[in-house]
């Protein structure tokens, strides 16, 4: 048994605290650098894991960063542009070892929705302000990582990032569904509206390159589905096998576009093409904004940098704690924030750390950040002399290549097991997931923000309140309605569950005063502050008042159990001083036996 | 000795339950009509205490309602009309006895503010908006007393009111400087430019005008500070002395207007005058607004709601307090909302319970709403006769008036006060003040409550923990760093002293594992849940993590002084099955017994 002394601040650290090191985090220089980490480590054992993960990812890389540089109502380039020199610096200060950089799903959405009203698609403004979105993502990323905000993100609640993720796969599938039906149609200006615009648009359909994109979905979910057990099961290795699984993409982009290309649809059936491509390593660019589109784009950004980071650092940290290591969410949101800046001055527009990518990365058998480097290398060979190939890609392709990736996404049994669970939750969801489709996707994610905070503050607003008695002949006192307990007719202990602020004190001060008013017989109520956390200003004014509406009533007020930081914030206010330290009691086992023995004091 | 079963939902109310009934929130027809209540309780002996109540508070209401209109930028009559009908309608629905209802600084400041970028102060259409806003007002308090949101008011701190309320009296007296020094100026943008104007306008002072306004401040002082003492020492009685005492600002106004009509000053010396004021009962009035209006007076009324009721539900309960009533918040809004609704029919602007005219209503003796019907009564005559008279008032001593009222409102002690007991609290406060100086009285008060309600989330994203050990033999545990307490080294004890939920679950489980980390020999985690309050969505999924995390480091996990609510919610998200029910236990104390007695389980 040790006996620890008040004035102990805290045990020392013993020499054998490594024994949970993994866990515990540090302070080192290359919490700074994390480079400085893993490459003097660097050995043979990583190497063939590194590359085969770094030709998967490329594989799956190339055809997506087209496809999702599309979505963004960008030119196909900007997508693979993202995809170079982004990835090499996050290989540099990322604090994740396997989190795969670039393009993804949802921050392309985004960005179309922002700069929809600033630009026309496609458009060499349009352009520019994609770069210049990437820009100030960059710094606010970086800026918000060196003050240590990266916590933010803990503000947004499970329940809302699944509705919100949900209701933006469901956006981003629904929203290809055109390049699938080879029909034109205007960017709706609420997600909702989409539905209506296919149904009037629906009658065009171009029904070779709607062949053409279930042709591709097809392969695509055979790839993902069926293939990799089918390789095991004939007894392929497991590396090889994931590698060829993941290889759907690419396959189902080089079947589509060698039939476009032999047939030349493009011509005979008006199906619709990438197009050139300018071949040639990323251009140095410096993007610009006028002055009154400034507001916008720092809205914008701050939204791609919380859903962004949100993606990245849930992706991260799953996949560092599969192998006990750990990431630090400051130095992410640093290396994802010079990754953007970089993206902006190579041609490139938004990215993050994606999250199939990054699972595919980590299955496929990467090491270390230099697997992201190889990933990096060939996608740069690509851009340098492999885009005329790609004049020929249906975007049916592209756009079957996205619906499958984010089809995925949509979590349907969340809702249900969050209403048998808990309804405030579920209720979260379902707000977020409708006010993304009703009114966005920048102003839904705000909505979902405010209504889990709301309801966590309804909730501290009118806290659960328990008449407790003492359970058999033990020192603990539980709630008289779920427990067979003892009470005396004479003292009415009371167990609040919440912190006492602002928001609950007049709700509780009711509540008590109820509690009193039903049992007439009492002469002492006992407040059980286990629960109580906090006590603000506003709880003193409140405490002070219903001490003495008590003692106008024939009834002394005393405090149990309350914790030692309440009881200073108590002292400080000078509420103890006025109440009197004999009315305090170290646990309510003292209380009632103090209080049972003798009469009120008052 | 009572022994309350589990099935026990709460114990019945005796027959002697009246005993405390006056601390009970009931349910009656005249919790909805509260005439009903008094009306046929009233006798002789609350004649004398209302009749003198309803003068000394008609004597302050006059010049008072005249100084708020013009503060209100409206013509005079407008203040005195809103003095009538809207004291008729809360006698009959409201539920405090001695609220005195009327225009009041704050509100007439909000309104002013509101109304200047719509239209010219006092010009029709600006009455117009004004009688709009009291409409608007009385229909939202109207909707939300009946929808019971009344508790939304407890979200305004008390640092928030106090920093508002002091900022705002200080926003207000420094506008009534220009009155006081008879000098013209611009109504400033935001309220910090009232200093750059007054020191660019302060060499056009008039003289004679200053001289009136110091002069009146002189009387009104005298009366408030010095002459109440006076009388009672002279052997005045004491209802006497307050009604003498409370006439100061009639006896300012008659003086000053006699001095200025028998010099004709206003001619003389160029003191405005308040001029013609229309005698004759108040007109009926349909006010009404522009469509694109409609958006900027919802946002004001929304404020004045919000601002009215605060200053008008904080002195009913005080004062209802005094005399072991009780106010309904829901019920107050409602009577509120039909006084507004009221004035607005009746040629008035928005209305409130006002802080100094309850007080002295309910110290010169007011036993009941009927006192508030004789104060009507007497402004009815006064616009209905007695206007002729008001045309030298000069608007230098109604600016004395309002100045004197607001100065006490100023509290210098509560920062001071709260940054040794609570500095967030204080915080809270000061930012609450400039944000009222540098952006004005909305915008402020949303600052502030934001403020509040960041600060409670920002505290709860980062709770306390503390290692807890046995205290002495008892059963009791508390923290190891401020009692001295034993610990066993196998097993590490952690309360953690904020509710599980989307804000902190990481950063708890960060804290966990450190903690974990710094005691090497640890083979057990038990997590002590008495203070936590409630476990959401986020932090079961955080704990599961958690859980498996401690696993793949040799630490078991374990569960005591769970409360019930919380120890139902992680059973229906499965957590606990998943656990094991042999990790829960009732009481640290049982939890310490078994653990220390055997080896892990895992």
């Amino acid at each position: 048994m040790v006996t620890s002394k008040p004035s102990q601040k805290s045990e020392p650290l013993s020499a054998a605290w490594t024994d949970h090191s993994e866990l515990a985090s540090g302070w080192r220089i290359a919490s700074f650098l994390p480079i400085f980490e893993w490459l003097p480590r660097y050995g043979r054992a990583d190497i063939a894991g590194d590359l085969m993960a770094a030709a998967v990812v490329a594989i799956m890389l190339v055809p997506q960063s087209m496809a999702y540089a599309m979505l963004a109502g960008l030119p196909l380039q900007v997508g693979l542009y993202a995809s170079i020199l982004p990835l090499l610096l996050y290989a540099l200060l990322g604090s994740s070892r396997v989190l795969a950089v670039g393009p993804v799903a949802m921050v392309s959405l985004i960005t179309a929705s922002v700069l929809a009203p600033l630009a026309t698609a496609g458009a060499a403004d349009y352009v520019n302000l994609a770069l210049f979105l990437a820009l100030l993502v960059g710094l606010l990323q970086v800026v918000m990582g060196i003050a240590r905000l990266g916590f933010l993100v803990n503000f947004l609640s499970h329940p809302v990032i699944s509705g919100f993720t949900s209701a933006a796969a469901l956006v981003i599938g629904f929203g290809q569904a055109k390049h699938l039906l080879g029909i034109a149609l205007d960017r709706p200006e609420r997600p909702y509206q989409v539905f209506m615009e296919l149904a009037r648009g629906l009658s065009a359909t171009n029904v070779v390159t709607l062949g053409l994109g279930a042709g591709s979905i097809g392969i695509l979910l055979f790839f993902q589905f069926g293939l990799k057990d089918l390789l095991q099961r004939v007894g392929v290795a497991k590396p090889l096998a994931i590698a060829v699984a993941k290889s759907g993409p690419l396959v189902a982009v080089l079947v589509a576009t060698l039939l476009v290309g032999i047939m030349e649809l493009n011509k005979e059936a008006n199906v619709k093409v990438v197009g050139e491509i300018p071949t040639g390593l990323p251009p140095l660019s410096w993007p610009t904004a006028a002055w009154d589109q400034l507001g916008t784009l720092f809205k914008a950004a701050l939204v791609v940098v919380f859903v962004g980071y949100m993606e990245s650092i849930a992706i991260s940290q799953t996949l560092a704690s599969r192998r006990r290591q750990k990431v630090d969410a400051n130095q992410e949101l640093i290396a994802l924030g010079v990754a953007n800046v970089g993206a902006s001055f190579t041609g490139g527009y938004p990215v993050t750390g994606g999250f199939s990518r990054s699972v595919v990365n980590f299955e496929a058998g990467a090491k270390t950040p230099l697997a992201s480097v190889g990933t990096a290398t060939l996608v740069a060979l690509t851009v340098a002399f492999l885009t005329p190939m790609f004049y020929y890609i249906p975007h049916a392709v592209l756009a079957a290549v996205i619906v499958v990736a984010v089809a995925s996404l949509v979590d349907w049994r969340m809702p249900f097991r969050l209403w048998r669970s808990n309804k405030a939750d579920a209720f979260a969801l379902v707000v977020t997931f409708v006010a993304v489709f009703a009114l966005g996707i920048e102003i839904g994610v705000l909505v979902g923000m405010g209504t889990s905070l709301g309801l966590f503050l309804w909730r501290t607003s009118r806290p659960h309140i328990a008449v407790v008695g003492r359970l058999g002949n033990s020192e603990s006192f539980r709630n008289v309605q779920r427990r067979e307990v003892t009470t005396h007719p004479a003292v009415l202990a009371i167990r609040v569950d919440e912190s006492l602020y602002f928001a609950n004190t007049k709700y509780l001060e009711d509540a008590l005063l109820d509690k009193v008013a039903e049992h007439p017989a009492v002469e002492h109520l006992l407040l059980v502050g286990s629960g109580i956390n906090y006590v603000d200003a506003s709880a003193v004014e409140t405490l002070r008042e219903l001490i003495a509406r008590l003692q106008d009533a024939g009834v002394a007020f005393h405090l149990a159990d309350v914790k030692g930081p309440v009881l200073d914030q108590l002292h400080r206010a000078g509420l103890i001083g006025e109440l009197g330290e004999d009315h305090v009691f170290l646990s309510t086992h003292e209380a009632m036996a103090a209080l049972t023995n003798k009469p009120p004091t008052w």
